[in-house]
């Protein structure tokens, strides 16, 4: 604390971000990252890239990204925005729609940055419950509001909605923007962005950092009515001018491109889900349905923290919150085949495992 | 405008970047940019660089980075933020400090995107005239503050002030965030980096866009008392976790540490500067003393909107402010020689040049 920070900055919390291990070694499933590179096409599009251009600044409409993208999602390019990966994205959208006198919704576990954003711009806010089982029922958001936002699929819980449920909600709020972060979507959830074109009120949130394996270029994007983008261009150039460089423009649009390329990685990591959830579930282990690429698993006996702790001696990464209502469980990215089955090697070895009747129903 | 749009954003007079042209052949004198490649460190970290590794994020605290600017400017890695390009790092400490009851101040012409950060956090501020011939005196600056920002070298004005003016408003103001926006610094003027070793309330912000030739990479920081860096971590961290990209962080990093192109280069633009402002003020243009990378020149007789428009018609652009009290002056970026060599070549055959009285006493 420092008599020299604004007020707004004291009462901050802000988010934490997964461990980025500098060591090496590490079987790294906790920050929800691809385990396969980025498409080839984007790799030589940064080798061949003539530096020379970086003196210049990078375009700051990002005109060849938002066509490209524009280009994947069959809607026109007023219709698209883009940023420093999702969480600017997030961070602007925050600011341009849900500074509102009325409270924003969203639900009670899910992207831990929402209620950060809040504070960051002293916005109200009301966390809504999610039913048994972590299932997020958009009846429960019938209520005033100065805007809703959730992620679907859901994170950390990795549990999908219905399109039809979505478009209700829609409906039913003509009046408040709908927000819907759809950072996992590729990995077997139905995208909104159908949604964007019918309705004036919805915004979808993307990300290359997933499903398109550029977390380290750090580029996402919205789609909506162009009346949103407007507001989201007006707090960006409020802001930095140029917030995406010319090597990360450059690197998404050649990626958004590589369709082939996104269905050949995206149905491996399902796959690999998959394998993993039932490999987990004979160690004693009950994950949520996933459309993610991450499980979100608890274990019928061993404490999540413990567990984690245990991994973490073994050298492998796994995402716990110490939040009550969630904290018996691990959020466990899908790594490749041979780390999960790296994973499950690991967690066999467990000195408490198999001295645990798990075999009895409970 | 849109009935969705955040009462605050309706309010917003976003900033307006200078041109970043698609076509060919535009010699550039617009934005200030370095017109000389980035050093062959950067270059060859970029094209080097370990493309599978973009799947992960990037270091949210950019350590090396940060350890390679500390180094070079000989203080500890605590004392150093870093941010995309220093333009967010500016937005960053206008919400971390300026956020008071008192009103910011800085200079009536000076870099345009700070009353707009203002109007995004809701700041008041107060702009203080400069004195003749643009020249910049702390000593109007001695009237009850929240925080003071100004440019040394000033944009679009190009002059420099002494430390020794700096450190009397730093000691005058205890209590108050002082912020020196040095983006031109390296051309010519003196740093206040070792003011921020020696007084808690002053922080100085710096880009790797101008003298680093790497505008396309969108790298800036702030050096200052560890206090005023951590309250700019609180913000950036309630913000965005990973503004900078893996390769932002690289190529920066390299370049910090090739000090002999940094000072080959920067010495070629100090000398094409004073070249083309002798041959400027040949041809009827009165130049302020200028540190910087660009030039603030007005015609004698020529007025410098029509100017601007003849320039463009030959392709080469610079930048024009209509903003009363400077809308008679052009800011031309220093290019190389050649391109120097171009615009002066080009103005000698504006066709109302010679026609008019140059050579009388005015």
């Amino acid at each position: 604390m420092s008599r020299f920070w604004s007020d707004a900055i004291k009462r901050l919390t802000p988010y934490v971000p997964g461990e980025q291990p500098k060591e090496a070694g590490i079987t790294k499933l906790n920050t929800n990252e691809n385990p396969y590179p980025p498409s080839p096409l984007a790799a030589a599009v940064i080798r061949d890239f003539d530096t020379d251009r970086l003196r210049l600044y990078s375009d700051p409409d990002c005109t060849a990204l938002k066509e490209a993208i524009a280009d994947h999602f069959a809607v026109e390019r007023k219709h698209v925005f883009v940023g420093n990966g999702s969480d600017e994205v997030l961070a602007h959208t925050f600011a341009a729609f849900f500074q509102q006198d009325a409270p924003l919704l969203m639900p009670e576990f899910t992207y831990s940055f929402y209620p950060v954003y809040c504070t960051l711009y002293d916005i109200a806010y009301k966390q809504i419950p999610l039913r048994d089982e972590f299932v997020l029922n958009l009846e429960d958001y019938n209520q005033p509001n100065g805007g809703i936002i959730f992620a679907n699929p859901n994170a950390p819980t990795s549990r999908a909605i219905e399109l039809g449920e979505i478009e209700a909600l829609i409906k039913r709020n003509p009046d408040s923007v709908i927000v819907i972060d759809e950072a996992y979507v590729d990995f077997g959830a139905n995208s909104a962005v159908a949604l964007t074109q019918r309705y004036d009120n919805v915004l979808v949130v993307q990300t290359f950092s997933k499903s398109r394996s550029l977390a380290g270029m750090r580029v996402g994007f919205a789609i909506g009515h162009e009346d949103l983008i407007a507001g989201l261009e007006r707090v960006k150039n409020s802001f930095n001018s140029y917030p995406l460089d010319m090597l990360a423009i450059a690197s998404a649009t050649a990626a958004i491109k590589d369709q082939a390329y996104f269905e050949e990685s995206t149905q491996k990591i399902i796959e690999t889900r998959e394998w993993t959830m039932e490999r987990l579930a004979e160690l004693g282990f009950i994950s949520l349905p996933s459309k993610t690429n991450f499980l979100f698993a608890r274990h019928r006996l061993l404490e999540a923290a413990e567990l984690m702790g245990y991994l973490r001696t073994k050298k492998i990464l796994v995402r716990y919150f110490s939040k009550p209502g969630i904290d018996n469980y691990l959020r466990i990215s899908i790594g490749t085949q041979e780390e999960m089955q790296r994973l499950i090697d690991t967690l066999e070895q467990h000195p408490d495992l198999f001295k645990l009747p798990l075999n009895q129903n409970d």
